[in-house]
């Protein structure tokens, strides 16, 4: 493969993603792992040029350009053209921001399903600004498996020092147990072992944790590790993954647990995001695995509060780019 | 306050307590802080030293001694005398060293609780060599609820990077949500309060974590901050404690997060042991709240894999006595 074309949709255009992309742009790490493609808007872009002093080097493209085939031989910038700098207020939310960042997401993942795009990265959406517009999805993994037809994606969180995939994530906590299942956790650690291995090289040892604490102790605690958790670690083992669990959680992230394991599967938001985002700082990235297109995502939000000043920090989007560009070029 | 006279529990003998005791007794730090009383057996405490080369130099007590008021005035070993070195062999679990284990604790929180100890530190005991010596508390935590008839005890866990507070602990994860309310959470926040105040010397920042995901999404996920978690903030903060929260257990323990807390009171165990022991290394130490006396302990277990050997650590065991002897003097 040549340069991968990646498709970095833009965000929502009153918080921090017009920023974070025009920081990218101006990467060379960025430029020289991939051809990037921020699908946006150029008003937007060229006024924060101007305003945070940053130059923008990149063709403009019309929407419609990529379906006529052209390709993209260097930096770009597609202008979706469904707002104006004049329609929306910097850190503040609004219904056109939210209307605008759907468009960016539908173009670029249709886009990378007809093989425009050979990855897709996305900058930070708004929820309540999706909302305000009137689209019920509560944010990019369920337009993706709507988009893509794929229902049942699975967040993974990757940095250097710590890699998690979670098998629940945006349901109440009193949810989890019964959401659990030998199928349910066995696909994680599946989806877990093909993007690893991908990224590695080689097949990764895969942690598997328990949900109860000390692993429920011999059933002390809770049965969800006999009843789902080890059967899922056990499947796995015979098809010759390199697994092991149910770990204790509390004893899964020391350093040498760390150092032992190449990604950690577990079964609720917090007992993986609360080791991530404590371990790992500006570089971690968010993976969806299961949907058939490579996407990328930051693993930070809007920031309205820093928006349009110049203050944001690149190196998460930078970090999600230049691995969707490593995981296009092993496909 | 002259030096504080520092009861520690040899733990199961079988694993690395008597080991790290040794170490403790010959630590400059613990010396010059208090005066260390090991609550143990000298044969076994003297046939490691023999074993590891480490010297031992300590005053041999008998159990009645303290009782008839004598007072240490330099390092001891009250020796108790329960077992010999034949009955057992180091690194198997073994009731008679539960039964030793349990004893050592028994001795050292009725001699606190009757004025002849300042504090108490513990080292580990093996719950299987408890349960085999008839002794059915699961722990530390129950002995001393018991003994000290304090039901309610609070653990928490203290490093210089990080300190957690627990408001259920060893419970199956499904059992933690219906187990909140406003008066557990709120007493926890309390005995934190008291606790953090008499460290720091002043009045402690306490974050309160939410339970679940994003604390809920403003109810859209579980109503547990709406139910009980946020009514017991604003009780604390309706008497002046400075408290923050329902917070969003994910972003709690990052870099910024951590700066601004003094402590983090956290809904289940492993939503605050997850970020502790990844954030905390050698010098985790684990303090009982809600007690008449104080105690402190190790963060770690009996290592029954490394008893014996000299490879113990006994970073935790020396932070726990100065933590002891802080607290003995603040009283």
């Amino acid at each position: 493969m040549s340069q991968p074309v990646i498709a970095i949709t833009m965000g929502d255009p009153a918080g921090i993603g017009p920023e974070i992309c025009l920081k990218a742009l101006n990467d060379p790490e960025v430029l020289e792992a991939c051809i990037p493609v921020v699908v946006g808007n150029s008003q937007v872009l060229e006024a924060l040029s101007r305003r945070l002093d940053i130059p923008l080097s990149a063709d403009k493209l019309h929407r419609d350009d990529l379906d006529g085939h052209i390709t993209p031989t260097g930096p770009a910038i597609v202008d979706m053209h469904v707002m104006g700098l004049d329609d929306f207020i910097p850190g503040r939310i609004d219904p056109v921001c939210g209307h605008a960042a759907y468009g960016y997401i539908l173009y670029a993942v249709e886009g990378a399903m007809a093989g425009h795009f050979d990855a897709v990265t996305t900058a930070p959406v708004c929820k309540e600004a999706l909302n305000a517009a009137g689209i019920r999805f509560p944010g990019h993994t369920e337009i993706l498996e709507n988009r893509t037809k794929a229902p049942g994606a699975v967040m993974m969180l990757h940095s250097p020092r710590v890699t998690v995939s979670l098998v629940t994530t945006h349901v109440a906590l009193r949810d989890v147990p019964p959401a659990l299942s030998k199928q349910r956790i066995g696909r994680v650690i599946d989806l877990t072992h093909q993007m690893m291995t991908r990224l590695l090289g080689h097949s990764p040892r895969i942690a598997v944790l328990g949900l109860n604490p000390h692993a429920g102790e011999s059933g002390l605690f809770g049965d969800e590790e006999k009843r789902a958790v080890a059967p899922a670690v056990e499947a796995a083992r015979a098809k010759g993954i390199l697994v092991s669990g149910p770990l204790p959680p509390d004893t899964a992230f020391t350093e040498a647990a760390l150092e032992f394991h190449d990604a950690h599967v577990c079964m609720y938001h917090d007992q993986g995001l609360i080791p991530f985002k404590a371990l790992s700082f500006r570089d971690g990235v968010n993976v969806t695995l299961g949907i058939p297109i490579v996407r990328t995502s930051v693993d930070h939000g809007t920031a309205f509060d820093i928006a349009w000043k110049g203050k944001a920090d690149h190196a998460s989007i930078v970090a999600a780019i230049l691995l969707a560009a490593r995981l296009a070029r092993s496909e």
